[in-house]
């Protein structure tokens, strides 16, 4: 089924702010890209912010999917379930040749200070990545894999904070080193025993 | 002594980029702020990006500065140099209301893809600061204060890319949570014996 007018722009412009950032991409260039006339853009968004704002959405539901099939794998363990999620994306990046990183991340950096709206849907999104990774850390620490004196929620946040930070690295190094050695120190000091 | 015109340019439009992100920043606007006669700005920069890579150089010679300082204080030990450093930055970002953060973080994820010269030069400041760190860790591996097993380098990589990364979340809570949460799990789980 072919994708609706407004579905193909969110599309188009989610691939295009991925990889340019929120405020260098313009509308047009997006309808453009889309093959979408002139002119139809505020027929489904109100404003380029209202725009943006509906992009979060589609990351957000993105990541959703992804975490759905991976973290939720009750045949794996719950610590193998992050490691494998964490190696799935090392597999994309490089398939992407290091381009784009977190779409979240890069929105959070670009415009948690410049909108407050994209701040509140922003959090709202690194507050479900910090949800995804603190059920399988409890999961973890029930079945007394590790710590019992690990705080699961700062856990949580450090873990995806490092994430992005790496991410940062891996956009000027080109290779998945940096982001190797973050699940390296997640694992070989955070989570263990 | 007032800044000569060239300077002028450079502070201005490093204070504008550090909040607003490099493309999104306009040659008139900085002009504008700086009090410069539109049509100079060529007299002293081949294209926008010899002026962003000047403005990488500044950056990157105050985050220097600022390290000489705290970093090569020998009358503290180098663990709690580190320390010291990290709760600097987060009282100049208290002072700022979260907003900024780290200016060469915000580059590497803006830039770092869309701009291979920015991209050296991003990757050459931040190895300046992995090169920091890595002289005080050395400096406390030897004095037996952390683990001898800690890849020294892979270690100062980590703090700082977790650095990044915190810093994105605090744009988004406007308070110093998470990279308080970092400073903790840094010095509770990695550099300890």
């Amino acid at each position: 089924m072919p994708l609706n007018t407004r579905d193909r722009i969110i599309e188009t412009g989610a691939e295009i702010i991925h990889l340019k950032g929120f405020n260098h991409t313009g509308i047009q260039e997006i309808l453009t890209a889309a093959g979408v006339p002139k002119g139809s853009f505020y027929n489904y968004f109100k404003s380029k912010e209202d725009f943006g704002l509906q992009i979060i959405d589609y990351f957000s539901a993105h990541f959703k999917r992804i975490a759905k099939e991976t973290l939720e794998d009750t045949s794996i363990s719950p610590l193998n379930r992050i490691y494998g999620f964490l190696t799935a994306f090392m597999d994309h990046f490089e398939s992407q040749n290091y381009a784009g990183g977190c779409p979240i991340g890069n929105l959070a950096q670009e415009m948690g200070n410049l909108s407050p709206a994209f701040r509140t849907k922003l959090k709202e999104s690194i507050d479900m990545m910090v949800d995804a990774y603190s059920r399988l850390l409890s999961a973890a620490q029930k079945d007394g894999k590790i710590s019992k004196n690990l705080d699961i929620r700062d856990t949580a946040s450090f873990i995806v904070a490092g994430w992005h930070g790496a991410i940062i690295q891996m956009k000027l190094t080109n290779n998945l080193k940096p982001i190797k050695n973050h699940r390296k120190f997640i694992f070989d000091h955070i989570l263990k025993k």
